[in-house]
């Protein structure tokens, strides 16, 4: 019972709004703090205290968690912007290697859970999260698409020239080939005429996939506009 | 009683067509008068001539505003035009120190106003407004990712890359790396081979961010043409 | 009665299936023909005898048109199409000046003709023809927007920089803007740092101009489609 | 009795899960292998044996082929995924001269059948072969329109510019000078000063061009989902 007793006094606090104020107040001061650590300030004494602010607002936000954690107990893992926050801070607060220190910039994220909260910034990310399946799935077949192609680039072109003589580099290129005014076509062309014909292909082909891709979002859209009217 | 009649004076002379078309005329005869002003023409007296009606517009515009505000009083500020061209004129004619020499171009937006006259252009300018809240919103969210990116890539690239050494700069580098072919990504995996991930990351992330937008105001759109269906 | 009786034989020259044939395969000769103009090959026969094919085409164009406007009399102008190649052929065959002589490449734009026979081609030109308004409206505002900013461009940078000396140059710099990876920005901005405010709000208000654009002609559509459903 | 009897062993061969996931394995195996043998490895051992399990992929391929088409007799043409395939394996297994020898990278294709497995994935694929028409639509009136204007250039700027100086050339010149920034546009207007017009028609009217292509497939989709909904 005291349990119970503690535990509904933490949910207390951390429902509170000035609490969750204060945590949306800090989540824009480390932003600013992490901003500023990029500059590299002479002051040494300047650069101490935003280093220490940053360890300070780490050191809250993981109290905040475990905190929280206490009070809904298991019930904390059902809403997807608690585990959201508790991915984002584990990452942002493994032991500091040199080459990790960069994933602290990761605590930044959870100003999306306070940008949520305007309605239009909501709608976005609502929109944003739906397409991702039909992302990943027209990524997939681009994918294939690229391979393909890019196999075919090397084999025609990368004894002569250079970008195109291992894969990474020839995927790279065909990126770059997107764009119609790159150095990249007319050398090309100028050892194999037709090249073109590849190139044409592979940026129709691009096109078309990128055109479904659209279709295909703007296509759910309208079927769940026309289930909410249907609903009416 | 005086007033009261002075004022339905005023009202007739402002509703007035002929006026109307005066004021247009004198809105398309500034536009004329300060794009010849950048041409910087040898012939002194023209230049006067040009400056002369420049001020010669600017005061009968201002004189425009004192009449129409007469005529109708505090119901002025209820038409959104007009508390548009209030503020253009006003900023535009603010005491002309060098540097601000320029507001007086913003009087030119005054062309808006009668451009909005024509069904097809106040459509495009009222979908314009109707899209500014989720704009504003995209424009968050992608201020979000952009900022966390932007750190991201002096802490890993800043070391090496003058573009990269601070924030501003880096930032601009990002968004000139949407580009496939722009001279930014190449040198950068030439030092670290792995910088492809980062960059594709972040373009994918902003493509799709960019395409949340465009859902949630085709959605909106789409929305209204429900309505408007279904109360027909 | 003589006349009437000509006049229908003449419609049935001219409706005749074989005689549009005939017309179209010329249509597609005069263009293979133009294309080998301008290769210039060597052989002067082969030169001289394209430019005569191409006279003979010209001519046969102005026949079928003085025959179908016998045929149809007054009638003939209320086809569009018919209008249309009218005004084709006769800018096409205006006496050769030098200078003019590029103009008969727009007999070409006959072919469209033809390919207005197939359904989805069909399909492309009529929606094409459909949102030439609208797009004329956001031409005119994104006008009025291009035209200020050229201004305020020569004001702010003209004294510094060549290409926003004058006014279309400075036109034309800020369409060059668009693309993010252009040299112009970066060199601006290294003088004027504040060059970032302008350029950005220039972006973003053409952005928003051109997707008004794209939403004004979708909304038209999806209510076109409204209204057929509801006649269904 | 005793062929429909092989047949029907045969179907069931074939349409074993195992089977599948087999064929499945095999073709991800030849993407890896395809993708390796680009790499060019020092050790020729290795090579070989890439070249080797290439070689049995292809076989084992082949022999699926003609079980499949044993299997089910002429029905084998019915289903488009198998005459796919079919054509895929054809062509990629032609007698290997070497400049053919890129035709094997065509099996990776198949890919694309168990990609089809998905449902987004399917959804776009749908939607990439549904708006095929209309895309070869657009194709052909953008040709037209491309053919005269590459006329057209080469009879204005073929005398100065070596870009212009044939059609080839001018077309891909005209596809560069979409990006704002290229260096076609500013040499071409420096010596004539009116070249903007050529190609800011140019580009507003292929611009024009592929938003009817997009209209045209949103509208045809938005024409689904209502007679969808109709069914309802």
């Amino acid at each position: 019972m005291n349990i119970v007793d503690e535990r509904s006094k933490a949910r207390k606090v951390v429902e509170d709004t000035n609490f969750d104020y204060l945590i949306m107040f800090l989540i824009c001061m480390d932003a600013v703090v992490l901003g500023l650590l990029t500059v590299g300030f002479a002051d040494v004494n300047f650069v101490t205290t935003l280093f220490l602010l940053d360890r300070l607002c780490m050191a809250i936000f993981i109290v905040e968690m475990l905190i929280k954690m206490y009070a809904y107990g298991p019930r904390f893992f059902k809403s997807g912007w608690n585990v959201f926050d508790l991915v984002v801070i584990t990452v942002s607060s493994l032991p500091v290697a040199s080459c990790l220190i960069v994933l602290r910039t990761f605590r930044l994220f959870r100003l999306l859970r306070y940008v949520n909260r305007f309605k239009p910034m909501k709608n976005i990310i609502n929109i944003f999260l739906m397409i991702l399946p039909n992302f990943a799935a027209m990524a997939a077949v681009l994918g294939v698409f690229m391979y393909v192609f890019g196999i075919l680039a090397v084999s025609l072109f990368g004894d002569v020239f250079v970008e195109f003589a291992e894969l990474p580099s020839a995927l790279f290129a065909l990126v770059q080939a997107f764009s119609p005014d790159s150095g990249i076509i007319r050398p090309v062309m100028a050892v194999y005429p037709h090249a073109w014909i590849f190139f044409l292909s592979f940026s129709m082909i691009s096109f078309l996939i990128v055109t479904s891709f659209f279709l295909s979002v703007i296509s759910a859209m309208v079927h769940k506009e026309f289930k909410i009217a249907s609903n009416l």
